[in-house]
């Protein structure tokens, strides 16, 4: 399963609407003869990928997926019946498909006399790279990542509005990777007007770019550098995230990240639309400038929007705290 | 050494001026016959306490100690004359003694046919139980540790002022048991009238109260908490770090957590008179009400304030990072 994951890590970015869903198949006596991940959208999914690559090995061994098997006709005929077809005595996965429509493999593959077993890694899985995907089936709502760069004392910008650069080089290296594996990046227009930034993922790795989409009712300035070629483009001209996140769903976009600034941020909490935060604290003090977050509907102590962390670590000097809705 | 530093750990807070050393006896066997920790100001250190309790069964032996051993008179007679007199064969130590009046314990040590071996686990030593002591005896200046409590978005009170409360119930454990531990507690007078705290040490393991102090040159609440009879509170009439400073090194003070609020802090860090941050982070978002920091003399992005983290840990849900001046 840790193979299937690494394999599903591997296309993020490029599979949505569909899910980034690995697959590794086994022969009967337990040996790796097929791996494969979903391919961009109607293009074949992982399970048939792997069973293309194993060919007749795949007769009485296993599949490890990390999602359960689709059972639906979408663009693309239903894994499950690739899975009988190849005739795979086992199947093995990790979340369950919450989809009305796909679901259901399970019982499928073991009306069909299949072994299945369900939940393996099944957190690891939902909380890594099926997390936007599974959001986005349950809800309808793309999932919204907030990323934010802020000093030890919560400050993004210092008292004369310069922020290049508040993080590290390293987070801001993670950042790129990150862009590079969403479907797209939303700011608001104030971060436009004040920043002017590319929106752009660069790095040796990167191969896509994410649609660039920035909020706001008034004009971007026409030489912003969000409204160059090197990425497509939205102006959203509306302040109401649900508005926002509709358009993009519309897109087929199902991964968001929102990188700020502290208004659209503020809108985006207020509404209860952040999905996880990903705060880069870098260990410096400024005392003055721009808050990472402003008007979020919060008045007393007792209204916080709380959060619980879900995991704490290092990016380079930077302490990066990823955390949820909660509790 | 271990066990040594564990002892020093205990009597933190009850020896200031002098340092809490911990000291343990090893008879010519090597078996633990004796351990002592520094007692209060005017009474035996650390390695007469250990000394007494191995007696006889010191001689040939090795006294490891936290700290190198004194070599003046004092209140006490020198420590290095009471290794001598009792005869151990070898003496470790820790961290060395910065005091150019105490140090040269060691060479005396030697000098008298004593092996010692100098700097084992001196790091721990040196940034656990002896830092602010060997602050202060390097600068003079008592060491300042500004812990403070925030939002995930760097706000510490909401905007109707209210903050009760922000951290977690095991964060205002923790602090508690910091404070019992420190010499003195510092606020602005801003803090005392807005949130009018009792600034005591509360728990089962709490046995004394650190002083009380609140800077601000205006008057306060007569019948503000802090005046009460739980512990003796001093009121400095000034608004320079520094002063405030000179005042408790005169009164012996040795170690000092900074409370707040914003504009003290902000006036310790622009004076560069942090020497420890402590800052728990709750996560929540308040998007409003008063910043963690205020005023810190910084005004662009390149002047910013920076900081080395030196431990990142949970307190129950909060996330706390300890960070130093640099780099
Ligand atoms: N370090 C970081 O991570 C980071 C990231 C981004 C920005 N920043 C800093 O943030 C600062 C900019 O702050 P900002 O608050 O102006 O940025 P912002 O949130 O990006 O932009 C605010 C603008 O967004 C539009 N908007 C969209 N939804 C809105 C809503 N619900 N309510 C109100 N306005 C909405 C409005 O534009 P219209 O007027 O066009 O309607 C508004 O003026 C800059 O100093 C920048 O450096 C830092
Ligand atoms: N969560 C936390 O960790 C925490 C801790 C403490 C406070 N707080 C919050 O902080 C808020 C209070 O903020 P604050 O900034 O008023 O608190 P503050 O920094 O405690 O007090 C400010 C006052 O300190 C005096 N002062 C001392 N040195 C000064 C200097 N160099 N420059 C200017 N004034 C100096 C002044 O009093 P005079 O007018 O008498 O001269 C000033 O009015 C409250 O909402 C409280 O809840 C939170």
């Amino acid at each position: 399963m840790a193979r299937a994951i690494a394999a599903s890590e591997r296309v993020r970015g490029t599979t949505s609407p569909n899910p980034p869903v690995g697959c590794v198949v086994l022969d009967a006596s337990g040996e790796l003869v097929g791996e494969g991940a979903t391919r961009p959208p109607g293009q074949a999914h992982a399970e048939v990928v792997a069973l293309a690559q194993a060919g007749e090995r795949a007769r009485g061994g296993t599949a490890v997926v990390t999602l359960e098997p689709c059972h639906h006709h979408g663009r693309t005929p239903p894994c499950v019946d690739a899975l009988l077809a190849a005739g795979v005595a086992r199947v093995v996965h990790a979340a369950a498909d919450p989809n009305p429509e796909a679901a259901g493999g399970a019982g499928a593959l073991r009306a069909a006399g299949v072994a299945v077993e369900s939940g393996l890694l099944a957190g690891e899985v939902e909380r890594g790279p099926l997390r936007a995907w599974l959001h986005f089936a349950r809800t309808g709502r793309p999932h919204v990542t907030w990323k934010y760069a802020a000093t030890l004392d919560g400050r993004v910008a210092a008292a004369d509005g310069t922020s290049r650069w508040i993080s590290s080089e390293a987070s801001r290296a993670e950042v790129h990777d990150l862009r590079a594996k969403v479907d797209a990046i939303v700011v608001g227009a104030g971060t436009v007007r004040v920043d002017d930034p590319g929106l752009t993922a660069r790095g040796p790795a990167v191969t896509r770019q994410p649609l660039r989409v920035v909020v706001g009712a008034g004009d971007l300035p026409p030489r912003a550098r969000v409204l160059d070629d090197a990425a497509e483009t939205v102006h959203l001209r509306t302040h109401d995230p649900d508005a926002v996140l509709a358009e993009l769903a519309r897109r087929g976009v199902v991964d968001v990240l929102l990188e700020g600034g502290p208004t659209l941020a503020g809108a985006f909490t207020a509404a209860r639309r952040v999905d996880r935060v990903l705060a880069y604290l870098a260990p410096k003090f400024l005392g003055d400038g721009a808050p990472a977050l402003r008007d979020a509907g919060v008045s007393t102590i007792t209204g916080a929007v709380g959060l619980v962390v879900e995991q704490v670590s290092m990016s380079g000097p930077d302490v990066r705290i990823s955390a949820v809705p909660g509790p």
